[in-house]
């Protein structure tokens, strides 16, 4: 299956306060899926919040929007079940943060989950996030058909540069949320992934 | 100066996906404070939120709402200046998460914080918590006039064993919280407890 352009709001810019309502007004300004940061304090310096927000948001929301859970945890071994029981899609955990990725990703691969009250069981994506510091061969050229996300400082100025790159899946937080236009950010980021993505196929 | 009877709503048991609009809910419904539970998912098996969620509740909501920052987190040194920053009134940390709470305590004291735009400074509160296992001399007897808190579990069912055990401060979560009526519950809960300190008195 071809990879295709998705931008993902990063929702800890937004107002925490009523975060299931910038969840919506995300959605409806055209996001493909919601990334969202836990944080616990001992991986990264700051305790943003976890599955409780979660399932809250999950109930509030419905179960259209894709979460894209990054876990900036330590031991993320501990949080896949409570995930997917709160409602996550996505499981993106650090390489860094664990001794043994394989193990990690056979439980996300089986932690199936109940997605709403008709019983579809769900399967949560695997996510495999780097820290800036992590050496990694370059990715695209290597896997031609996997989504390949980029975190951090992405808006309308830097977007070519991680297009160019072979990106796919683009989380933007202030550039997006912080915007008085989150429509257009959010279209102009993926009209730029887009044409990268049919440049490369051209050039196949 | 007397302690008096003081109801905190837990507001983790509440709509996390609404947070702001559920702490003026609970204000509303005469709720003298907040108690807010931050947790890390080191020192307790859970991850609920930090400090962003504190600042974005402070902006929604203003400075009057009194902050009670409950510190379920393994070393509770490092969030007192950005609990005090984030708009925090009191940090109530765990004396089986740190091994110098005699310093941590002088920290909190001189993490004095501006509250408002008019640069009034406010000290934050210091609040020393003990986990059910950890062993307490009894209190009230030799503290007359210290706030002591009760949380977890209370309700109109227990009120009367923590009000005649000398707690003035009630921290309430679904029993308050998940009512049809917070209003009620609040006022049954500060009656029994104002009733018990009015009764210490008298005995005095």
């Amino acid at each position: 299956m071809a990879y295709s352009a998705k931008i993902g709001p990063s929702i800890l810019s937004s107002d925490l306060s009523c975060l299931g309502s910038e969840c919506v007004r995300m959605m409806e300004c055209g996001a493909d899926y919601l990334h969202l940061d836990v944080m616990d304090g001992h991986f990264v310096p700051n305790i943003t919040f976890g599955h409780p927000m979660v399932e809250c948001l999950r109930k509030a929301i419905g179960q259209d929007p894709f979460f894209d859970m990054h876990m900036m945890v330590s031991r993320p071994e501990q949080w896949v079940k409570p995930m997917a029981a709160a409602g996550a899609n996505q499981y993106t955990f650090h390489l860094e943060a664990t001794t043994n990725p394989g193990n990690l990703i056979k439980e996300i691969k089986e932690s199936s989950m109940k997605v709403n009250s008709s019983s579809r069981a769900c399967q949560i994506s695997v996510g495999l996030a780097i820290k800036p510091g992590t050496t990694v061969s370059w990715l695209r050229s290597q896997f031609p058909s996997l989504d390949i996300e980029v975190d951090g400082g992405v808006g309308p100025d830097t977007i070519h540069k991680c297009a160019e790159a072979g990106a796919n899946m683009i989380v933007s937080g202030s550039a997006v949320v912080g915007s008085d236009d989150p429509r257009s950010v959010i279209s102009l980021l993926r009209t730029v992934v887009a044409e990268a993505i049919q440049k490369r196929s051209l050039d196949r």
